[in-house]
């Protein structure tokens, strides 16, 4: 505990719903951290946000902030197609980044932020993957480590939304949604996805009209694996995420939330989470600290840019796959060392 | 409860395992039916097993029992490939049957025997899928009939053996294990099944050298669904049989079976059947019960003819398909009226 | 097998809802047996049930049933305060019994009829505490039984009910209710009941005026347990009957019923039974099976006479606690050889 | 969030287990706070724990500590005997406290603790009832504010450790253990505590020589209601905090902690915690930041000196009716206004 001297100056860039909450959340719940910064291209909105935390400046350039001497690390929650050039100049000035997924909205633009840490020689980057400091996920990746299952030879995993938002498309099911999972397989399994399928049954008739809702994607592994999800995202119900591995000795599954049990009208059971922020609020509390932790130590402790470019191309392949509603192979760069 | 008073006279064809314990179900268990006679091929089996059963007379020809005065019904447990000739048989003496699984062992024969009841002209035939008798599927079928989640979109089966039998092949974990979801599917969804598709993950450590263990397999239907099936016939930790039916408002599980819940040695939880007898022997009793019951009112209620076609045409496209890798479509005649 | 030569004729006293309700079972689903006769006070009731049996006999009078060839066994599902009369006549003809629970209304009565047993010199008698012949109070007992959990040191009972019947009385929440209770203590944990305490909370506003519903009893064993039992009539939500017995070295736990597991509107779970003909239906079942099976091998198996008589006595000790709301011990004769 | 400008500075008096935690977590986990002051009768402890926190300073005198500049509030994690003194003192500077439960360890020195506290004339003192701040109690708490379930008739309570720590006696079963569930029934039903009755079945044999346990404790509360708690601190398999609430129209159960669910070797189901710090890390973090969050806006929000106060008048009680094996009535001091 000794070394914690400094707080982290954070600047966040990007003040929409999921920046708000990060700042609030750099504020109210993380310790050794505080936020020195805000940018937004909206200049009174990154006001009226840096007008709630004492100390903080509002910007409009996120390359101002980087050059601020209070500004000692980067949280990027602004939209995809603005993280790459964000990030490059994040490493012009040797930053440690928090950055939101996607990395970049596509495998060629990851790539080249990947060959851009490539160059700097050391890694800066953590890529916003939550589910990997979500306590359930955690214990699963922890029993899959102890080898009492045995070697992991499917993941069935389901991914439930009450409603989709309006602007919502059936490619995103796959880049937005679906990308959790891709992450979460290579995680779980530390195996290279290398081909995915996209299955495209008759859409609910509360799926918006067009929208391919459900779809269930399979994913192939370099490991010899499979890992299939259900991606339902106007099921009505709830927000439910369950995953269960599928090892030679044995399986596990996460997602049950059998926390409170109640016996009423005729039926037991529980609640279901409407919401992700109510799911995974701890997950994003553990990943915000965790970060704030590894970089006091001048560290990079979570999933990188080479996480962010897989995710990247796994889900390209998986918008092709849904538009031919048939298999798509993955196509990876070699892995750099650095990523080792 | 009045017309009851004839007791049904059934001759059980077969006297292996699954025809000596219809014996002693219908002797010990079943109300309003006796086994008046037993066939076998080996007259020594047949003769042991009807010195059980006061009244019981052993054969070794199928017509030669069929001619008996003292029998009313006919049960089918000899081995599929005997199934056709039996089967054509009881046609001839008009005899009610019930035949355990596979009607026959193809496609081809299942349509001529379905050819051979159309002639008949009346239904005679229930095909033994005694999971539509399981009080978890039932409970199952009956909130799916209520509509209240709506339609059905997608299926998500487990199927899961503690071990194989030596003799077991990769294409018996399609046309002996998948068979049950596939009429599953078929039941629980109304739906036929048109394609299927049969994924090879690595197989286990702990499969036979050369056996495709496990498999995951895909059934798409003609109501634009998808049913997926985790077949894993070296599991080890027990016989596991779960189903979740995704609907447009909700969807519903079973087969977690939590009975009896322990708190010992730092785990809470149960046990888990090691054998299908334990997990599925009340829906034995009333399929039995059930035919018995039919069979003296003079009707057929359970699966019949088109359903044992059908999962034989769906196997016969699962077998390509685990030989591909790939998708294949599922080929089936008209449904006759006598089916409807 | 091969002795099951002879049906059982069984002769039903008290065709209420209970009797008839046995009538249909025998008729239907016990095997090796069939109702030869029915007696009812209400002679037009006993032909009404009679006439939906063929051979079946309407008789008044128990003592002519009895006499009657075609009657090998008596099944007694009259009121309670008629039990005596009707025991003392079956051991006159010395016919085997299943006589429904309570034995007789109090521990006096319950007591003349052992004592006449004795005198008889063999057990003819099973009384019909039908948890014993639920699945999953087998499972907690046989599980008991493998002593892997150690020693038992509490029983925590919860039994619950929709609402109760219009002549229900505070007294009957521990004579009728309790009673399932005290048997299902006195057989899990081979202990006698030595005192009794009932604790009465304020009463749910869904009571009916000047029911005592809820009740908490406290039984206190020979053995030094505990074990106690929430008694709710009128709980509104169910039947629910649940028992979790804690050992020394681990917990079990019985009654939570997960075969059925649902997500809709924002709820996981599942259906509560509304009724305890449907929750126990397979355990009367199991008994009858059970009755006639033992009585064609000439044996008593199940809860006998001391049976009867102990939850007699017990719950006599029970309504005395209940008026003082405080501790009453239980008296028992000694226990006579012949129930070893 | 624009009022936090000031960091909260804090003294935690006593460095033992439980206060080094208390250092480590508002240091690392709690945010605008930090330790600025530790005390301990041991100076080299104190001096240890202070190296680890810059800006730290140790103290063996706690007056001395609260005189310090940078002192804005006090933990007191000392043992309870010399709770009595430092709450005092803290009065004298009119600072904030966080008092680990016991408040004091009777419910006479709870009183004058109660006393001075209204001499002051506002509330300054909140006590360790960490269960309030526990997720799974605050949403049963929740779910019955809603009234959706009935007024509350009855409490279920399991209270279980893996073994007792050396030092433990069947006094402390009550004291140390019971505790939480007599704050727990209190503030979930909003009820007083008017009479405690506590049984003692035969102990086990894994208890050590002379120790009562398990214990079965009784509580009547002063709106009719029963609360049931089964304490066993030596039950081998795990450490299990479990609560059903009984109301007049359904029940609501927490503790069943389903969160991980594995199929290995024949047994489904999870693991137990086997600490109290794992199964209530997040109510501690959360108990400490609600406090600092009240503290720095001037508030006293959890429970107070009159739930402490109770708590201590209920274990006397409870402790006299261990003696007694009995029932034993709770005297209460009328409730000061400053707490209503």
């Amino acid at each position: 505990m000794t070394e914690r001297a400094t707080t982290l100056g954070v600047a966040v860039i990007g003040t929409g719903r999921m920046g708000a909450d990060h700042v609030r959340r750099i504020h109210e719940v993380t310790s050794g951290a505080r936020v020195t910064a805000v940018v937004d291209v909206d200049a009174e909105r990154a006001k009226a946000v840096a007008a709630r935390v004492d100390g903080c400046t509002a910007y409009t350039d996120p390359a101002a902030a980087m050059a601020a001497a209070d500004v000692d690390a980067v949280l990027i929650a602004s939209p995809g197609p603005a993280h790459e050039a964000t990030l490059l100049a994040a490493f012009e000035h040797d930053l440690p980044v928090l950055c939101e997924k996607p990395l970049t909205p596509d495998a060629a633009s990851a790539l080249r932020v990947l060959e851009a840490e490539l160059r700097l020689g050391h890694r800066r980057v953590q890529v916003g993957f939550m589910r990997r400091y979500d306590p359930e996920y955690a214990k699963l990746k922890a029993l899959l480590a102890t080898g009492q299952l045995g070697r992991p030879l499917m993941v069935h995993n389901r991914h439930r939304n009450v409603a989709s938002p309006p602007f919502f498309t059936s490619t995103m099911l796959v880049t937005d949604s679906v990308a959790h999972e891709a992450d979460a397989t290579r995680w779980l399994l530390d195996h290279e996805i290398t081909a995915v399928t996209v299955l495209r049954p008759t859409p609910s008739a509360n799926a918006p009209d067009g929208l391919r809702d459900p779809q269930f994607v399979v994913f192939e592994t370099d490991g010899g694996a499979l890992s299939d999800v259900e991606i339902f995202v106007n099921c009505g119900f709830g927000y439910q995420v369950q995953a269960e591995v599928v090892c030679e000795r044995g399986t596990a599954r996460i997602g049950d939330g059998h926390a409170l049990v109640t016996n009423m009208a005729g039926r037991w059971g529980g609640t279901i989470s409407q919401d992700f922020t109510e799911r995974f609020e701890t997950a994003y509390d553990h990943e915000i600290q965790a970060w704030v932790d590894a970089t006091r130590r001048g560290e990079v402790t979570g999933p990188g840019i080479w996480d962010g470019y897989a995710a990247a191309a796994v889900c390209e392949a998986g918008v092709r796959a849904l538009e031919d509603g048939g298999r798509v192979e993955v196509e990876l760069a070699e892995k750099p060392a650095l990523y080792a």
